[in-house]
């Protein structure tokens, strides 16, 4: 851990609770904005950790840690948000400044509370309920109808802890309480993303269409094609309402449904860099990494422009082959324009461990080369 | 020092003797391809050593201590040309991969042996001569004509162990050896960049215009202004044939006299990532940090192809502000596509402490947001 003593004056130190591939992103982007950046993992091995000058590895339950932690940073901010609310609250009260803040995050780590607050807000969602025991899930099952979507409120991501339910025979699986949403019928997925710092400004980048396979994003293309400005306008402003209500700092994602005819509805929040805004590292002037950085330290944010007409974003999700390099060298030949962003974490099947940007102006074109790439890197293809 | 057996299959894993801010910016390319990155330092608080995980301190002419860090790296790159050669020259016999080799790097650290041999080459040059003793020098005196340029052989850097020399009274100061050129009147000067892999593979990237004050680069226009095609090609076949010549693997640098009417003159030749090339990080579609290593890992090179029609780059020297990140609240809200690239270094005066990068289509308007930024960072100007 490098002393104050030994960074030049005013240098700003952040914190980061986690130190997965978010945290290891912000770590390329705090130093070249001259910030010291330090992780709490809960390994060596966890991918920032293997980037990170200032690594102290501990466990995010053990609050006395954290705050030792947290004394020699000027804030603190989160890789995910399955940091316990305790931990959370600890630091706040102990005078750590943390972003987002404990209230803020409760919204994006427990579904149940974020949608009674969207309901509050009067944002437009799927209908939902919080079952307590079975009797309220089967009556709402009979208001609704089947297939229903049961979330866990608390835990998941990339489609753990989300499973359709069929029937009633389905809904008897369920541990109670539990999170049920009506399975829209939506046209495609999209998402917004926004920052926002302490000063209350705010950047919102362009709408984004997330392409889903079995749960799992693998693609996202920026901007959304064929997306009407008028509905752009009303995802950005939803983004803008929400962030200002919830009063987020740092990057807020939205994810909506885009029901074609009907309003978009919000299927999801983060409050965290999310995997819809990476194309923004190789497209934006500014990206969600820096702009997270310069949020949390209060900076004025930066520029959310799009640098070229399209970007496209692949995921490199896991697959056959456990050596990622000795794939590279062949993508690379055959593509000088691809962008590689790698985590450092071992391959396991349909782990994210990575993902690949291309920016250009033919959408169908760029789509076709990042899926080239990532079919490659797992196997699916071979030349 | 992060284990091997911790790391996920196949990750290369490169080793920078010197830890500045080219190893640092080295650092944030090489996490984002996976890379695993570690740095022989001279202190902790050395600008990669802020940043990199995996860092050894100890001295250069330390050829055991090297030679133990070496053996952890699939292959060991520079920060600087000033590593002893005897220690390059240990790793080598060692059976150590070192990029750029001891035999190039030879003639970017020790500037009569870069004269004696782009003579053989018959590279168009300033009039030179490696002056061993006060009579010899005075001879090129009396055939060049005064004023002349004196230069330490080796060691030099950014202006320092550069000479002009007026008179036989300053010539009568010299130590020998000394290299002595003529003082070229020249329009102004520019740089090409090129990157070699042991492939063969080379990327050759725009030539830029150097703008510089007393010694030192404030500015770097890419591409350079109103410059003919034909120039443009001479400058980077010129660039092409040293490099291939020298055998550079890596990065080269070529340091150019645009004497107008007369041929392109080489003025200096760097062996590393270099300063007319920090324009790259945001202008161009892969970096001069990411292709060096691409190429020391022999990976398929980076397109080398601008991302906007114009990019500048400005130099932040140190000034009378200790606190660089007190001066950017304001540049970064005066101007939102502002990037910075900060080396976490103290301020002295005129140290180079970071650059900024802006990309757009105007080299005007560009120029004039960068004076504006460097100047109020250094304190020259207060609004």
């Amino acid at each position: 851990m490098h002393a104050r003593s030994n960074l030049p004056t005013g240098t700003p130190v952040v914190g980061v609770l986690g130190a997965g591939q978010l945290a290891r992103m912000m770590a390329e982007s705090a130093s070249a904005l001259g910030v010291q950046f330090r992780v709490f993992a809960q390994s060596e091995s966890d991918s920032a950790a293997l980037v990170c000058a200032d690594t102290t590895v501990g466990e995010l339950t053990d609050a006395a840690a954290v705050f030792k932690f947290a004394q020699t940073v000027d804030v603190i901010t989160l890789d995910h948000e399955l940091v316990p609310a305790a931990t959370l609250e600890f630091l706040t009260q102990s005078g750590i400044k943390v972003y987002p803040t404990a209230a803020a995050i409760k919204f994006a780590a427990d579904k149940s509370a974020m949608r009674e607050k969207l309901k509050m807000l009067g944002a437009p969602m799927p209908n939902w309920v919080t079952a307590q025991n079975l009797n309220q899930a089967n009556q709402f099952a009979q208001e609704i109808g089947y297939p229903l979507i049961a979330k866990s409120p608390t835990g998941g991501y990339d489609g753990r802890g989300v499973w359709v339910i069929a029937d009633i025979a389905e809904l008897n699986t369920l541990t109670f309480p539990v999170l049920l949403e009506q399975k829209v019928k939506f046209e495609r997925e999209l998402a917004v993303l926004i920052v926002r710092s302490p000063h209350n400004q705010a950047v919102v980048y362009p709408v984004v269409e997330t392409v889903q396979q079995d749960g799992i994003c693998t693609q996202v293309l920026a901007p959304a094609p064929n997306l009407a400005e008028s509905r752009a306008i009303e995802a950005q402003q939803l983004a803008l309402q929400i962030a200002a209500e919830l009063d987020v700092i740092g990057v807020l994602a939205v994810e909506l449904f885009d029901t074609g005819s009907g309003p978009l509805l919000v299927n999801e929040l983060a409050m965290r860099p999310h995997n819809s805004g990476h194309w923004t590292q190789d497209g934006a002037s500014t990206s969600q990494f820096e702009n997270h950085l310069r949020a949390v330290l209060d900076l004025p944010l930066g520029s959310p422009t799009m640098t070229a007409p399209v970007t496209v974003m692949g995921n490199i999700l896991g697959g056959i082959h456990p050596d990622l390099h000795r794939g590279l060298l062949h993508c690379l030949a055959r593509d000088s324009e691809l962008k590689v962003h790698l985590y450092g974490k071992t391959v396991k099947p349909n782990r994210k461990v990575g993902h690949l940007n291309l920016t250009g102006s033919d959408l169908a074109d760029l789509q076709n080369r990042i899926s080239h790439a990532v079919d490659f890197l797992a196997g699916r293809i071979d030349e």
